[in-house]
């Protein structure tokens, strides 16, 4: 994921035939400190000035196949695709950044956004995926997991919440519940956003540098990032362990804020291009109805 | 609400000073065919060709109060404000272009859309006010209601799907049921958008002519486009009863969509200006987080 890789195979656009295939976490064993954070293999054009016009450029098209998953959506509801997309990541890795610039693209009424936080007394009494269940996409929508199931196999590693032999199991578990997930008509998009240990420190500084960032600041952040190796462990593992072809990992490289949102932004417009989506048919007859309309 | 009102007092910028005064419902008797659903009051530019560029750059100060909203919400949840946005009106009347265009303006993250439908079996089951309460914006949202608990005097009335006694005591129970949301915190926009009957058929004849707008057909629309004078006459008397200082209607002229959004975004711009909206101070001795950030 070197800047080698930023001469990847273009078409005539200059747009790089699959984002997917350059940003898919390695199979195998994954070792994030070899990935450059700070890369923006795929980008197509020169850099941070005019990545808010390609992010931008985006938007139309990214619109239009969310619409027609929101149409398919409404005229049928028992067959209709859906979209999960979830965020993971480091304290200020952008996992927020994305729903704005990203999610900020199409239609409020199709995007289903769940921010997952500690979990509550009553989420404490179930399985830990029964929330996750809960927020699952309807028909037609595009669900965004900020912050995930990947939790229990994050935090609550690091943090030893569960034995050792309990969340050895969740990965498993995970497995099995995304492939349900994905056999009954979601596809899943899995994004991990990189940033590195100083980067993480200069985004942290710059909240405490800036007032109208105070309340984004958390002193427990600091916390976390002291423990930042484990955390980067447990990261590799998940990443690891569930990457599959049904509900892939992506490591996509956050240390340059327009190129994360670009990437998201064209990954997730990747994806929705290869689900065939196209306009429901019309269910009525079209002529006795402009009839009807026309005599109203 | 003529189109007199255009030349309305207005500050240097040619902002309206006050869009809320211009399309506040009638208090007393409201006859909704004296009211022209194609006027602009207040509207700063030219027309359809400059109306884009005007709601866009309602955006950024959009962003800055919702975000301000939102910041509240995360630093102090129980005394952070709330808004919420209720949209009624008639099939093809823009609802969904709202959401779209206005709300699409913010962070998907300050937002939480719901979309009230035929009430399922188990709404059923409850008071009609149950899945409304349950549906109120969180701390530092900005709620909206694409159909409302309006809906329960208007499909309700027209059909007769209750006894006019019991519709009848709902005009009160929604005062009282709305004093109660606002005196919690919330601020309320009622915008009934206003189409005329001609411009309805137009658009509905215009969801026929493109297999792209079919999904967006039903029609059901057209039996109800068939009782047009009664659902007036109850939306008059819903303006009429339930126009509350904590809970004011707002009457948006619609038959031009690009004046409806205009004048939707400015008017949610201009409630939350006037909330007070500041950043909320840091809880965290700043001094000593920057030196524990700096030493990380």
């Amino acid at each position: 994921m070197g800047s080698s890789k930023k001469s990847a195979k273009q078409d005539k656009t200059g747009t790089p035939t699959a984002l997917s295939e350059l940003l898919r976490a390695p199979l195998g064993p994954v070792d994030l400190s070899a990935l450059d954070a700070a890369a923006t293999p795929g980008y197509p054009g020169k850099g941070k000035e005019d990545a808010p016009a390609h992010t931008q450029a985006l938007g139309p098209v990214l619109s239009d196949l969310q619409e027609q998953l929101f149409a398919n959506g409404r005229s049928a509801p028992e067959s209709a695709p859906r979209v999960l997309v979830v965020l993971q990541g480091m304290d200020t890795s952008g996992k927020g950044g994305v729903v704005r610039h990203v999610m900020g693209l199409v239609d409020p009424q199709g995007i289903a956004l769940t921010s997952f936080k500690v979990p509550t007394p009553i989420e404490r009494k179930h399985h830990y995926l029964w929330r996750i269940r809960r927020a699952l996409p309807g028909p037609g929508m595009i669900g965004v997991f900020d912050r995930s199931q990947y939790e229990d196999v994050l935090v609550v590693r690091v943090e030893n919440l569960v034995p050792p032999e309990v969340w050895g199991r969740r990965y498993d578990e995970i497995n099995a519940f995304e492939a349900k997930v994905a056999e009954q008509g979601t596809r899943i998009v899995k994004c991990f956003l990189h940033v590195s240990s100083g980067e993480q420190k200069e985004r942290l500084a710059a909240r405490l540098d800036d007032p109208t960032k105070y309340w984004k600041y958390n002193p427990g952040d600091v916390d976390v990032r002291a423990k930042w190796p484990a955390y980067q462990q447990a990261y590799e593992v998940a990443l690891e362990q569930c990457n599959t072809e049904v509900a892939p990992w992506y490591v996509i490289p956050s240390d340059r804020k327009w190129y994360r949102n670009w990437a998201v932004a064209e990954l997730l417009r990747e994806t929705m291009a290869g689900m065939g989506l196209d306009w429901p048919a019309a269910e009525f007859d079209v002529a006795a109805e402009r009839k009807r309309v026309a005599a109203s």
